[in-house]
């Protein structure tokens, strides 16, 4: 059959130029005669791949040279406990609470320090995100924790947290590389990269170097950001594939998109377009303060779980596919991250006015 | 230019046939109009790709039922940690040394618990494997660990340590799938998947469910074998690509290949092909003591280092690459996994006695 509209949250839709690009080189990268999977990680073809990816991603963020970029496993979840391995040098830290995830990775940290819940949205269900300028941090806090857009709920921050002398750490799981990201408002910034970036696999580490060294010894190996940033994440193997998949992206991101300021304009005449309709009738409903409206995660119900579940079926079979909600949630959710075309979103707001109609 | 024969120690060789596959699913798995790498891990697409994986490791290493079999990320050596962190319930466990990726282990295993080395091949730069009857085990070690096949030295135990009461623990990642396993023998199993089955970035445990439930509570959730296994390894987002191609090599080592005894007689045949001839002539040596060499891994050096270097550099051009030796052994390392065909090992052979003759 065609290629459908995947409106997953994550593993994600790819763009496709890459994915004919991984098909092609499948069997025989460059002149190398082996498949990039085949390939050993020590070798001049692969260094040449995992060099070229951390330049890339370098470039496209624009990172400062006082960070250091690393290839990790275990997705966002490992690094919830990462973080306050590594970072949390004072045995406290803060959390502010926008949903699931920031959730996990606060209840994660517990298990290693006192963790303070200085600011939570979960009064409204997390459809907002809490003003920042007005949270009482921590003075002797390590780390200020964020998850920067909640993919679930479908919120974004519009300004993060800064407070002299106490790093910010992020999640960016599901907006990275969506938008233009001043690195040095931030200590360390990760996200798996299965939602906007690469095959799952694989999560991103974008580190401040003076925040490095300061992890106690019993740190698992995999676990010490600075034991494997100093090998260039390669201390053992590799994800070889997420990491060439990663370095596929980022250039098509930079050359064929002409990087994240466009990027981020698409992103948001995308959303706006989704938001719009929401918003010119009564049938479809966004519960989301429109401040901290996610350009990615669009959320929506129609007015009862048994139409929610017709338009999903209807949806699915019409070709635009993964659009149920999150069962914490319920309802429908149209994840737009950067591949999904704009087209995409055009013939799914037409396919839901035409639902609408026929059910209204 | 032409597919080479690739002799690397891992990443290696996949099976040609499986990687035509993958190539020609790229784009558009079966009938969901998408790629592996975009699919929701929780699609119906995903949840029969990992449940046809994890009942094709059960039925090719004929794995017990009261084995419970999970995906996890960071390779063999995320696992050098789990291990101790899961199954150290008696604060000790022992060790034995063989080889490099043993020794990681058995340091790591350190960090959270008493370490026993109570066998080591050290004395004799590794080049055979301890009496495994005649070691003294500590009889309140929480479990025993070997590497069943070390990757760098070409050893292999012939037998494995059995004592009643404390659990066998194998690192197999270096042999896992080249011949029938015994699960029954082992408390635990793993392996990294980048040698013998699959792209890297997943590593493979198969637990015994007695041992499972008794890790602390602030291990760090991702190296929690129970609840990543209570959760059928989709706690959070698993490594779906390499699920997806373990699948493939799965199904390929069952029904192309015939099962493991088919697989085994093929590895013992290409094996002997490459010794016969290291032991018919004097220019190339193999310093393995002959009952423990490994089917996998083929260590062997010529005259001097400059000569081996002459010799890798002139197999590669030749289209037989990644032969050399690891830097802790120097000369020469053909890894010959499943994927390499015999004629790989014939046409090396002979490329080996005729750079013999022109170099005596």
């Amino acid at each position: 059959m065609a290629r459908v509209y995947n409106f997953s949250a994550g593993p994600s839709m790819l763009p496709e130029a890459v994915l004919r690009t991984a098909q092609a080189e499948l069997l025989e990268y460059g002149t190398s005669g082996q498949s990039v999977m085949e390939m050993s990680h020590r070798s001049k073809y692969f260094d040449d791949i995992i060099v070229k990816t951390e330049a890339g991603i370098r470039k496209l963020l624009n990172v400062p040279d006082n960070y250091k970029i690393g290839f990790f496993q275990g997705g966002a979840t490992q690094q919830f406990a990462m973080v306050p391995l590594n970072l949390m040098t004072t045995g406290k830290a803060d959390y502010l609470v926008t949903g699931n995830f920031s959730n996990l990775a606060a209840k994660e940290a517990a298990k290693f320090g006192q963790v303070n819940i200085v600011a939570s949205s979960k009064d409204r269900n997390f459809t907002y995100i809490p003003d920042v300028t007005k949270v009482e941090y921590t003075p002797d806090a390590s780390y200020i924790h964020i998850c920067h857009n909640n993919t679930i709920f479908g919120t974004t921050y519009q300004q993060v947290p800064q407070v002299e002398g106490i790093p910010l750490v992020a999640d960016m799981s599901s907006d990275i590389m969506s938008m233009p990201v001043d690195v040095n408002q931030y200590g360390l910034i990760y996200f798996g990269v299965q939602k906007n970036v690469a095959p799952a696999g694989m999560a991103v580490a974008i580190v401040r170097e003076d925040l490095l060294g300061k992890a106690p010894e019993n740190v698992p190996t995999m676990m010490n950001y600075t034991t494997i940033l100093e090998k260039d994440s390669m201390y053992n193997t590799p994800p070889c594939w997420c990491i060439y998949m990663t370095g596929l992206v980022v250039d098509y991101l930079q050359n064929t998109m002409g990087g994240l300021e466009k990027m981020h304009e698409i992103n948001k005449a995308k959303a706006k377009v989704l938001y719009d309709y929401l918003d010119s009738q009564e049938f479809f409903h966004n519960p989301v303060e429109k401040e901290y409206r996610s350009l990615m995660n669009v959320t929506f119900t129609s007015p009862d779980p048994d139409m929610d579940k017709k338009f999903c079926a209807e949806a699915a079979a019409a070709g635009f596919v993964n659009l149920k909600g999150h069962r914490l949630v319920g309802g429908m959710r149209a994840s737009i991250y950067n591949a999904m075309p704009p087209e995409g979103v055009a013939k799914l707001v037409q396919f839901m006015d035409d639902f609408r109609k026929a059910n209204s």
